[in-house]
């Protein structure tokens, strides 16, 4: 039961990722459809076409969905903050590049994020210990990025680099209630917007 | 019964702003504590003291006293903003002070805002309508301030006015999932940062 055919790899039954993706994915949609506490286990497993033992297989229980829903946002963030922060050039690019590719995973993600900010209240209080610890790695490393430009003299120190990060990202974490896909503006446009702002409060 | 006394009236015994108040306050405190879904009209009565009766007296639906948490927090804000807007002196200075204000009154009223953007979606959708046609006025307004200062070269319209308001109140909207009243910076002190945020990120 644990088993899923994968359309990657036909000829090992024993892959299971599909499943769980399936899962998440139709978590994801009657999340948003219907809001995460209206949304039962079963209604989920139905939806994919599988038992409530397949699911529990791959999470422990409905909050370990959304968790994850947020979760593998977060680390595809994460490991692309990574990227664009460590590689080489100008402090002012390099935060640039960062913060316009943060605002489009969000819009593209939209219903995860959207999902996880009206639903995390819900959530276990050592769940959201866990991701509150995760997205706080995030911010740090953005705000180190801050730091080295304004230790660097580049960027204005006359705001804390902690504050000009809460700043930003509740200017992201909000994209979900205001941001339309089929709206006249493209993420990359949304994120240039954003990211030119942030460098231009910036500027010494 | 329908008219208001008010405490500055204290013969009047027929006063029922009073009550009013206490069914927002309550059902403020019980949103808050609980959530909007599963806290019932009979447990808000209850907690206030009155009956059914009373409250349907002055709030038609539980929707209708969340719509109304908001609103007055909205209608404070917008008073203040055109308080701001219309006084004299330079427009920076105006944006400036009205941009920290709506920041403080935001702390202020801390719970209020944040129930209500995690309980908006479940509001009916024509009520939802009527509460972001009062907001896209009070934004509107507010970027009318930024539309002044651009055209009259003070500003940069490096960025559309309209995405400086978006990407501004995001901002001040998620302030809720992360401002801590009891944590070290005052509302003033954070309002502070976020309008210099504001005003250096216009300059041209």
């Amino acid at each position: 039961m644990a088993r899923s055919t994968a359309r990657v790899s036909r000829r090992d039954p024993g892959t299971d990722e599909p499943v769980r993706q399936r899962l998440l994915g139709e978590a994801t949609r009657l999340f948003a459809e219907r809001g995460f506490e209206r949304t039962s286990v079963q209604e989920i497993v139905a939806a994919v076409g599988v038992t409530k033992g397949a699911m529990y297989h791959y999470f422990d229980s409905k909050d370990d969905l959304l968790k994850e829903i947020y979760g593998r946002v977060l680390r595809l963030q994460m490991e692309r903050l990574t990227m664009f922060a460590d590689a080489e050039g100008p402090v002012a690019e390099r935060l640039h590049a960062a913060a316009m590719d943060v605002v489009i995973t969000s819009v593209e993600n939209l219903d995860d994020t959207k999902i996880f900010f009206l639903s995390m209240h819900q959530l276990a209080p050592e769940v959201q210990k866990t991701v509150r610890a995760e997205r706080r790695r995030y911010h740090e490393r953005f705000r180190d990025l801050v730091i080295e430009g304004q230790r660097t003299g580049v960027f204005s120190d006359a705001v804390p680099a902690e504050m000009v990060v809460d700043f930003f990202f509740g200017s992201v974490h909000h994209l979900g209630t205001w941001y339309n896909p089929d709206g006249p503006l493209s993420g990359a446009e949304v994120g240039r917007h954003f990211a030119d702002l942030l460098l231009a409060s910036l500027r010494p």
